[in-house]
C-alpha cells in the first residue's frame, strides 16, 4: 500500500519504540543501515543469528541503504575509488573498504528484502565534473550489484537502482537512463533534501520523477517531512524514509496537525491537554503536554519513547490521509488544506 | 499481597517502563519520591494535574518517600533545625526548607496512597549521641506528622512511622517504642542496607522488626537486592523498594536465577540465548544475550527498556516464590535453594 513512510532502525531497533509498537502503529516496512550494522554488530554476529530480522526479532520487511551516503556523511576520512569506497569508521577511526560486490553480500546477510546498490553522493555545491564522475560511477557500481544479486543472493529479494546527479537535471537524465537500461523492479531517487531550497528541491524531484518508469516503485531516499513528502506524492513517489521523526522526538518536538510543538515551552508547564486535540495515539490518550515537558526536563527515557510513539502515529495517520485522498481523487485539496493548517502556528 | 516489591518511579514515571508494563508485571504499588515531585516539576504543577495519579497516568497505589532520605543522600547542602530541614536542591543549588507538616502537605497534594513522615538519616559512622538526636527528632517529627495528616488529609490515605537509630540496638528501641506508641497502620525500618555488612545488616534488622507490631505492615526502605529481601522476609518484612532491579538494568547488568549478568561481556556477542533460560519475559521471549549486548554498545534506549522489563519481571517471580514459599511453609528450603543458585556463578 503506497504511499508508505518507513520508520528508521539504523543500528537494528527502532529507537525508542518496540516492535510490537511498530506493528500496532500498521508499519509493515523499516529500514536498516548496511553501514551501520556492517561496523557495528558486524556481519558475524548477524550471520550467527541468521539475519537481521532474528536478531531483531521483527517478521516483516527490511529495505537497508548500501552505506553510500554514511560513507559520506558520517565517516572521517573517504576516498571514492573505482573498485568501491574506502573509509574510516565514525565509531572508532577503523579502515574499510567496501565494494559493490561485498555490500550486497553484507544486506544479503542482513537477510534485507529491498537492498540497495552501494551509490556515490555529492555534496550539493560540487561541480558538475565531480557530479558527473558520480553518477557514472554509481551507474557502473549498480550493474555490478544487480549481477553480484543475480548470482548470490538466493532467497526473495529485490535491488532497487538508485538515481544521483546532484542538482544538474542533464547528469538526472544520465543517471535514470543508465541505471533504467538494467530494468531495476524500482528506483530511489538519491541526493535530495540535502540542504537546497524547497524550489530547488521540488524542481530537481518533478525533474528525475519524471524520467523514471510509471509502472514501478519510487523511493525518495530520506525525505521525511510532511511538506517534503506531499511534494514528493504529487510527482508519484511511493516509499519514503526519514530518521526526522523519531530524532525530533527525542528532541522534544512532536508533530501536530497545526505544525510541531516544542514540548520544553515552558508555556506548557501547566497544560494539561494533550500534544494534539485531535490526535487518538496511546500518548495522547494517557499524557498531558504538562507531563511529557516534564519528563523531558527530568530526562526521563520514557519522554522520548512516548514522544517517538505519538511522531510516529502521527506520520502514520498523515501517511493514511494521503492515500485516502489519493482514492477519492482530491489529492491536491488535501495538500493545500494540510499545509494551510501546518504552517499556521509558525 | 505480601510480601510485595515497589518499583521506583521517582520522577513520576518508573525508568523505561510504561505503566502498562508495570500493571501487565503485577505491581499494584509503586514509588515516588516526595523530594523530587516537590523540586521538579513542583506542587503547583502536580496540583494542576489533579494529583501524581492523573499527571502521570497510574490509576493503582503510591507511596511516597518523605524527602528525609534524599535530602540526606543527594542535597548539596543541608542543616537539620527544630523544625524542618534546610537544603540545597541537588538540580539548582535553590535554597529550601522541609518541615514536617510541609511534607505531608506536599505528599497530599501528589495525593499519595502511602505517606512518609519526615525523617532524620544519620551516616553509617555516625556518633551515638547524633544518632540518637536524629532519633528523637524523627520521632517528634512523626507525631508532629501524623497530627497534619489528621486534621488536614481528607482521602484515603495512610501515614507509616520510620524506624531509625543507625545501628545502635538501644537506639532502635527508644525509636520504636516512641513510634508504636503514636499507633501508625504501618511501620518503616529506614537506616539499613547503606554500606554495612551483611552481618550487621541481618542483626540490626532482626532487632529492629522483633521491636515492632507483629499485626502492621512492615516496610524496609530502598532494600532491593534478592539476598537483602529474602534474609528481611524471614523477618516479616511485607514491603520493599529499591532503584536497584531498574538501576543495574540501566547498566546492562540483568538477573538470572544463577546470579546477574553482564551484558556487556564479550563472550555474549554470538550468544543466541535469552538472558534466562527459565525466564518467560517479552524481552527472553524475543531477544537474545548477542541483541541486547549489541544494543547496549549502540548506545540504544531499547537496550535499557528491555532490560528493566526483564528485571521487574525476575523480581516479581522471584516475589511469587517467596509468596508461595510462605503458603507451603517451605520458606527456609526456598531461601537456601534459591541462595545455593544465585550464588554459584559469583
Amino acid at each position: 500500500m503506497t504511499p508508505a513512510f518507513m520508520p528508521v532502525g539504523t543500528n537494528g531497533t527502532v529507537k525508542a519504540l518496540r516492535n510490537e509498537d511498530i506493528e500496532k502503529l500498521n508499519y509493515r516496512l523499516i529500514l536498516g543501515n548496511a553501514y551501520h550494522l556492517y561496523l557495528r554488530p558486524g556481519t558475524d554476529i548477524i550471520k550467527n543469528s541468521r539475519g537481521l530480522h532474528n536478531f531483531m526479532s521483527w517478521k516483516y520487511n527490511i529495505l537497508t541503504d548500501s552505506g553510500g551516503f554514511q560513507v559520506f556523511s558520517l565517516a572521517h576520512f573517504r576516498k571514492i575509488e573505482d573498485q568501491g569506497i574506502y573509509f574510516r569508521s565514525h565509531i572508532d577511526g577503523s579502515y574499510h573498504r567496501l565494494t559493490p560486490e561485498k555490500v550486497i553480500e553484507i544486506q544479503s546477510i542482513i537477510g534485507s528484502d529491498i537492498l540497495m546498490p552501494l551509490d556515490v553522493c555529492t555534496p550539493p555545491d560540487c561541480s558538475r565534473e565531480q557530479a558527473r564522475d558520480a553518477v557514472l560511477t554509481t551507474t557502473r557500481w549498480a550493474e555490478q550489484s544487480l549481477q553480484t544479486w543475480k548470482e548470490k543472493v538466493q532467497y526473495e529479494s529485490h535491488v532497487f537502482g538508485i538515481i544521483q546527479g546532484n542538482f544538474y537535471k542533464d547528469l538526472r537524465e544520465i543517471s535514470a537512463e543508465g541505471l533504467c537500461s538494467l530494468d531495476f523492479p524500482g528506483y530511489a531517487i538519491g541526493g535530495l533534501s540535502v540542504g537546497e531550497t524547497p524550489g530547488v528541491y521540488a524542481d530537481i524531484l518533478a525533474h528525475t520523477a519524471g524520467l523514471l518508469p510509471p509502472e514501478k516503485p519510487r523511493y525518495l531516499m530520506g525525505v521525511g517531512t510532511p511538506d517534503y513528502i506531499l511534494e514528493a506524492v504529487q510527482n508519484g513517489i511511493d516509499l519514503f524514509d526519514c530518521v526526522y521523526p523519531t530524532r525530533i522526538a527525542r528532541n522534544a518536538m512532536a508533530f501536530t496537525w497545526s505544525g510541531t510543538l516544542s514540548l520544553r515551552k515552558e508555556s506548557l508547564k501547566t497544560d494539561n491537554g494533550p500534544i494534539d486535540e485531535e490526535c487518538g495515539c496511546y500518548t495522547c490518550s494517557h499524557f498531558s503536554r504538562a507531563y511529557l515537558r516534564h519528563l523531558f526536563r527530568a530526562r526521563e527515557i520514557n519522554a522520548a519513547v512516548f514522544t517517538t510513539y505519538h511522531n510516529l502515529y502521527f506520520m502514520q495517520q498523515f501517511i493514511e490521509e494521503i492515500r485516502k485522498s489519493i482514492a477519492d481523487k482530491s489529492f491536491l485539496p488535501f495538500k493545500k488544506d494540510f499545509l494551510l493548517k501546518y504552517k499556521s502556528k509558525k
